[in-house]
Parts: structure tokens; sequence; C-alpha cells
């Protein structure tokens, strides 16, 4: 085992087992703390809570909790593995929401024998908490959990794996399209991946601007086109007449490649067959569709992304999750719409057009950062994105 | 509203609502710590876990988190308010795991439309956690949720209402039943209430040596006898051949009562008629069945309890339950037996009898606490609890 893999596993198991922790947030060391915390006390917030159901928000943690839950069955890029191996990944998604924007999490793993069990389980749950982050589930079943807990319940429900992903794309997305000169309503675009990420993404960026009709979607089996009689109802929604069949014809002339798929699928050949000033999103982690700098040989005209840290512009989730639910909570809204994830986004990409200050340089260890072909996107770590993501997102919510 | 309401109001609502926050138990500051908590380094612990589950106990927080689930049907002495109005006892609750036990805790709020969906909702989340503690369930359907939950899961299920309750009820009655010179097996015990604290206490206490034969349950029509066709198939194990129809009937020459009742349904001219150097444990709360100063005019050979912290005995579960599971999750426990409930009463039983150091004394602004006939129980605050209790648990679990 590499170094690395090992000090992840001594990271999750010392001192103690596990990343997080559930604290007293109110002094409780005496007795007289404990009969306000517990009994006595404790009847008042309860009544108030009877009497208006509002009060849930002033009395307890429920505005500021957030649920993430998943079924397993698409963790990471590692596949089907069961909601007990998601733990660990749940865990640090409660410390990333924590992290970067101060909301409690609690990692919910369900094993239901169904998705209506999962669905009815996770509607059950929900007085608990003020908000309801999906994770790690896999297409389709993803789409039909989320639009019936969406349906039934009056808290935000979130996929992070669909819109979480779509946000941080289409962000990127704009200012690399904007840098190569061109308009997002023009460009032709390729997308290899139909599952959660692909389809939500291609759906913000139609909502951005982008034409349903200028976007290619590529499954496993190639080219999604009216011939095929093996689409579920969300691929077919981008199902094209073409006479296109495999990737490589997808991306003769594209301007844009988004790859939301596996490693090594696409070749040198494919990026030089794209058009003038292209745009190339390798997102497959950890191994992206093409190396950086595998692409960069081919051609010295492109703009590069990948979900890697150890790359310039990586597409990372932790952009958006935390602070739109931030903005969600604060505006206390009862639905994540597309309005508040465009705002997302749109925030996002102008952030990144802005001067960077000297402690982000520095949190980075670098001289410069400039916004061009190898900053597109801000990093986790500026401080300005709890100051501007939540206020357009909340702002979106109100309107 | 009074001062101590307004203050108990203000305490759950200021700085910040609520009593719980959600922690990183792990360093996660840096761009490097981020990548052992998240991708890439937590799918080695993801890897693990789907080779071999116990590995959650290893690398996740399941070995030490408790889930406290209510569905707010009876809620305290309040009533079924529903389970959003429940959710300050329940974060209260999780406040006293940690407190008292370093037990991390998901309060968990369940709105089910039927006793199946509810169970069947506790068991599709329960791989999140190391046990799992129902709280404020009215009887009689917490007995068949408690049932189906403990053969379903391989986690410890205990709810604490009944089995927690029955611990400190009869950790005191050892206690004050030897005081008073008598004998557990021949006492005659009356019990007012035939709920979950109730009938669970009167389970432990025939464990423990009493005898059924000398028990009578009481409820709000009265005396349990089997002339009654009103009864569930609980209260039905405790209904006499009696003529016995009253309270007072049933008091009269008995040597215990224990009343999980309702406040003042105890007379003067009840206690009177019991037999001599009776017990008399009042604990519904705020107000006992009969308040300490009415039974100590009635007669002065009393040994009496209460569920209040401002007279002395009091019955508080905290005394138990924050142990209990302490010495389950340390044994890795897959049930709660009777054995390590009779365990848990003994050791607290025990420490009563012991002298008690100065930390304690001092906690509690007093001179002295000797064991007698005001000091049966253990106060919540001895440090000594939780190095006596989870270890007389976890014996019993592992024998």
């Amino acid at each position: 085992m590499s170094d690395l893999k090992q000090q992840a596993l001594d990271y999750h198991e010392h001192p103690r087992p596990g990343k997080i922790s559930v604290e007293a947030s109110k002094p409780c060391a005496t007795q007289a703390e404990l009969s306000l915390a517990y009994t006595p006390g404790v009847a008042e917030p309860v009544r108030a809570i009877a009497e208006n159901p509002e009060n849930a928000y002033r009395y307890t943690n429920k505005g500021n909790l957030v649920a993430v839950i998943t079924d397993g069955t698409a963790i990471l890029g590692l596949g089907n593995l069961g909601p007990l191996a998601a733990k660990p990944v749940m865990e640090g998604k409660g410390v990333l929401f924590k992290r970067f924007a101060n909301i409690d999490v609690f990692d919910i793993e369900v094993q239901a024998p169904s998705v209506e069990q999962f669905i009815e389980t996770v509607a059950n749950i929900a007085p608990t908490f003020g908000g309801i982050n999906l994770e790690d589930i896999a297409a389709p079943h993803c789409f039909a959990i989320e639009k019936a807990l969406t349906e039934r319940l009056d808290i935000p429900v979130f996929h992070d794996d669909q819109h979480g992903t779509a946000v941080i794309i289409c962000a990127g997305l704009i200012n690399a399209v904007h840098l190569q000169g061109k308009e997002l309503d023009k460009v032709k675009i390729v997308c290899l991946g139909a599952g959660a990420a692909g389809i939500a993404s291609m759906n913000l960026l139609i909502e951005m601007g982008a034409r349903r009709e200028n976007i290619t979607l590529v499954d496993s089996k190639g080219v999604i086109h009216k011939g095929r009689s093996d689409l579920n109802e969300f691929k077919q929604q981008f199902a094209k007449e073409t006479d296109q069949r495999t990737l490589l014809q997808a991306m003769t002339g594209a301007d844009v490649f988004v790859g939301v798929s596996g490693p090594n699928l696409v070749s040198q050949d494919m990026v030089k067959a794209m058009a003038e000033r292209p745009v190339v999103f390798a997102l497959a982690n950890p191994d992206p569709e093409i190396l950086p700098k595998d692409a960069h040989a081919a051609r010295d005209d492109l703009i590069m992304a990948t979900g890697r840290s150890d790359f310039p512009n990586q597409v990372n989730n932790v952009l958006g999750f935390p602070f739109i639910f931030r903005g969600a909570l604060d505006a206390r809204a009862r639905r994540i719409t597309r309005p508040m994830l465009v705002a997302a986004a749109r925030a996002l990409a102008e952030l990144a057009r802005e001067p960077v200050p000297h402690e982000v340089l520095k949190a980075y260890n670098v001289d410069k950062l400039e916004f061009g072909k190898e900053y597109i996107l801000p990093k986790p770590f500026d401080p300005r994105l709890i100051q501007r993501v939540p206020q357009a997102v909340a702002a979106a919510a109100t309107k």
C-alpha cells in the first residue's frame, strides 16, 4: 500500500475512529444549566413549537442542520458498494459543509429495499432537518428520488452530484468560453457521460444560454440519437437526429468538451479534431478522460479543466454545495430553484475575474493568480466565497 | 411567563438556535488535510469497509454514534405533540449523552404514517449508527417498535423510557428496601401507571428478585385484575385474581409504592394505609403523585423518592442511559440484554453505599452525603459513574 493510502487510513482511524463529533453548543456543565437544556426547562420550547412549527427554527438546530444522505449506489468513482461503505465519504462531506459554511451535518446511510422505501425513509426523517443533500446515488433512480422528495417536502432537497457539479461546470465554462472569445449560445458542446452530473450540467447550461440543439450527449454506447431504443427519459430529452455515432465524430468541430465519464476515453486525435480554441473539461476522477499534458501536446490553443487539485482549473464541488445551502438556509428557501443555481454559477464565475487577495495566494503558496486560461474558477480556500455566493443564492431565492 | 420559562427559551434561542453542533474531529484546515478527509484519500476507508463491514467501526464514527429517535407521541409529561415539537428534548438528550459518556448523538424526529412505517424507517437508517435510543414513544406501540427493531438489527436498540427508567427505579428500590430492613422477594409492591416505565420497571424488578404475585399494577381505571377485558397483552401479564379495585385497596398493607403516572393521585390516607416502614417512589414529573412534605407528614417511617432534583433521592434517567450505552458500545454488544440492565442497576445501588468523594459534595454544595433514607442513589455529577457502570454493563455483555 502506498504511503498516501496508509496515511488516509491512519487519518480516519486515530486517535479515534471517524471524522466528526457532536458537541453541545450551549453551556451544560452544571445542574442549573442542565435544567435549562433538559427537564424541566426544555418543556418551554417544546410547547412553543407545538403551538407554531416555525418555532423549531428559533429554538432548535433544525435551521442549520443538513442531512447528507446516500444509499451507497454510486460512491465517488468506485460504484455501488452499499450505504455502510459510503460513510467515510458522507462524514467527509459533513466536514466540508462545516469548514466552508458553518453548516451542521448528520450523515445518514440508508439501506432501503427499494427506491420507494428510500423515498419514504428520507421523507419520514425530514422533520429533523433544514435541508437535504442527496449524495452518491446512481442514475437514473437519483432523478426519481430527488423529484419525489422535492415535491413532498417543504425544505430544500439537493442532489449534489447533479446540481452541485452542474453549478461548478457552468461557472467554469462561462469563463472558459468567454476567454476563448466565443458565445455560450453559439458553441457546439459534447458531453461524454449521461448520468447524474452530465444530464444536470447540460440542463443548467441550457438555462444559462446554451442551445439544446448544439449539445451532443454521448454515453458508453456512443452518441445519444433518436434511433436508439435503450434511452431512459432523461437521455431521451437530448436525443438528436444525427448520423454521428462515435465520440470522435461528435467531437469533430466541437467547441466544448465536457467529460464526466471515465479515465482515458479521449484521445489526442479527438482533441485535435475539435474547433479552433476549444474548451476541454476532463472531469473523471482521479484519472481524467485525457491528461492535461497530453491535451496540451495535441494543441496549444485550448483551455483545460479537470477534477484534480494538482492541475490548474479544478472543478471542485466544494465551491458550490456549502455556499448554495448557506444561501438557501439563510433565506429559509423551501426549494433550491434553477435561478438559485444560476446565481451561484454566475457569482463563482464573476469572482474568478476579480483580483485575488494576498491571503489566497499565501494559502496556495503561489505568487499570482490572474483570470486567464489557468485560472477560470475561484480557489476553495478563497474567503470571499462565503461572502458572495450565499448572498447571490439567497437573493435569487427571495425574488 | 415566569423568569425560569423565559430563561429556558432564551437559552435555546441565543446566541444561535438549538443546543448542538457537529464538528470535525480531525484537522481539516489545509488542502492536504482535506485530501485525506475527502477525495482522494477517503477512497481507502471506503474500500476497506466494502471488503469488511466491521471496518466501519475502525474508520468512521459509527461505533460511538447513537441515534436518539422519537415519533413525538409521548413527550415528557406533555403528551402527543408530534415529532417536531420533540426536537428540543431529543437535542437535550444528545447533550446529556455527550456530557456524561462522550457519546455522539444524532437526534432524529420521525413523522411516519404508521407504526410499521416508523419501524421500517428506523431500520433503513440503522447502518448509520452504533446504537439506537428510542425516546418519548407512547405505550403500547413503543413495545412493538422496540421488539421489531431489536429482532431486525445487529446494533443495540434501547427504549430509555422503559429500560433506562427501570434501571434507576430498581437501583433505588434495592437500596430503599434494604434500608427498611426488608427483602425484595418478600415485599408487596404497587405500581401506579401501566405504560412504558411501569411495565418495564416491574419486569426488571422481577428479574432482580421480586415476585410477580406480590406486584399489583394499577392504571387509570384501577387495579389490573383478571376480570378486566380492556387490557393489552403487556398489562395482561400482570393481571391478578383479586377483589381489589381501587388504588387505596391495593396500597393497604403494601411495602412499596412506585408511581409513574400523574400529579397528586396519592393521598395521605393511602400512605398511612401502607405497611410498616414503607417505600414511596412518587415519580410523576414535575408534580409527583404525592409531595414529600405531605407523605412525611402522614408518617415518619417511610423512604421517599421523586423525579425532581429539588428533593432528596431523585430518580433521574441520566444515571442510566449514558453509562449503559457506553458499556454496550465499548463491548460492541449487539443487544442490551436483561443481565446488562441488572448489572447497571446493581452497580448504581452499590455506588450509593460507598463514601462520597469530596468533589461530589462540592459540586452539590453540601457538607455530607451518606447512604441512608435521603441518599439511596448516586448523584448525576459523580465522576465514579463513568468508571463503574459502563464496566459492569460491558462485563455482563461479554458473559
